[in-house]
């Protein structure tokens, strides 16, 4: 994993985009991040009592390319200093959603009021980053260019459970011209922190899509008859596993509204 | 291009395997080299008078998909030390390909009587290296498991043209469930010097192959309702390319019957 130890930012803090951007939401903003702070890495949040976060961890670690963790705080201690000196999790993010037995309860901008001594969070990439290397690749993304949500679906393939934590490998689908398909998977298979290269291509009932015009999250884009559908491991696989898990209590962040860290983008790249 | 310098071969020259294999072509073994020698470098050979060497170099390198040059002469100079230091270009294949006018006059098992001060040796990188690397991988290959010719297609893609030199993409044809084709994609992606990542997969019309279960040259392999055909570019696009510029002179080798070197297919990968 390519993560930057807390020290390592040399800029002048108060001038990162990122950091401001994090300022933004601890006053209150609460919109989207998409588009926010360009070049810098967003993150999933996940947060667990610490008494269900080792089987959460462990969930992770056997399921990297959905739940691939760029960082995670000690339990109790909402810094993560390797994603951004000041970063407090608990406010730096747009809007979170609060979960108790599986139901969202709240979906609050910050967590003041739920924050708790036990309390671990993981912070997970997201497709953001590879999708800035595949548009700097000159890859079009239809759902960019549609500005329609990406398009994802349960899959049939089972990630590998740990305790309470079992569920499908939700995926999402991009769909591209052949040789623009392989260029992906070759921009992609440089960015394993935030999902990698793809887990499919081209024959989606076998992953158990039957209808691909009939995604069960995001918008439907359309495939054209000389394209191939790519489907990459999606960062909500953990948030329907915390969900499906029942578990009693988890914060998550709001779909789209994500934490925006002081990482680049470019920095992930392992080559 | 990732290429030792002469002298640069540390071991003991004469026990290498490969050197053997050329040796035994010098004293008269005329079978195919497919198999031989497992671990180094095999290559496709092309052979014209200077007067077209530039052409064809150029046209090498308009095309380094199907066209990876891994080696070459000095003109009238038999030898290619940075391939062998013993290596001489007209004995060490086990069968030749002489060409007249686009016509095929001779199929000796050296080229003693053909040679003049004239000829520049081409050697290009071949599939058989990418292919080692695939059952390294764990992938298996339907045309060696049905001990067959791999299935090749002359395609709707042009060749950057050079000179003389003109014609389509000729690619090889591999099937693969979807998950393998990625893992195909990205370990051939490593091997640039010989044809690199595929230029297709999926949509074979969208090529121009009407029909797959009809390869234009080696044998027809099944592709499975839960498999993707995936397309390489293939070595046969330079002899194709020299028959039909219908030049005077030139030598290539026999189809499957090719020069062994010592090089090693795993320092290709460039990483």
């Amino acid at each position: 994993m390519t993560i930057l130890a807390a020290g390592q930012f040399c800029e002048d803090q108060d001038s990162l985009v990122s950091r401001q951007a994090r300022l933004a939401c601890r006053a209150g903003m609460a919109t989207t991040t998409a588009g926010v702070a360009g070049g810098f890495v967003q993150g999933n949040l996940a947060i667990l009592p610490e008494k269900l976060a080792g089987s959460f961890h462990r969930f992770c670690q056997l399921n990297p390319k959905p739940c691939p963790i760029i960082g995670m705080s000690d339990p109790g201690d909402p810094r993560i200093p390797s994603l951004g000196i000041d970063l407090d999790i608990r406010t730096d993010l747009p809007r979170y959603r609060v979960w108790r037995d599986g139901a969202v309860v709240d979906e609050p901008t910050d967590i003041m009021a739920h924050w708790r001594d036990d309390l671990v969070a993981f912070v997970l990439g997201c497709s953001y980053s590879f999708e800035e290397a595949l548009m700097e690749g000159g890859l079009p993304l239809r759902h960019v260019e549609g500005k329609l949500r990406v398009p994802m679906y349960r899959t049939n393939i089972a990630c590998s459970p740990s305790g309470p934590f079992a569920g499908p490998l939700v995926v999402s689908m991009r769909p591209f011209r052949p040789a623009q398909a392989i260029r992906a998977i070759q921009i992609t298979s440089r960015f394993p922190s935030v999902h990698g290269a793809p887990v499919h291509l081209g024959h989606p009932q076998s992953i158990g899509i039957s209808d691909i015009a009939r995604p069960d999250y995001g918008d439907a884009v359309p495939v054209g008859a000389d394209e191939i559908p790519v489907f990459w491991a999606c960062g909500v696989t953990p948030q329907a596993v915390i969900a499906a898990a029942k578990v009693p209590f988890a914060i998550t962040h709001a779909p789209g509204l994500m934490l925006v860290t002081d990482l680049r983008n470019k920095d992930l790249a392992v080559l």
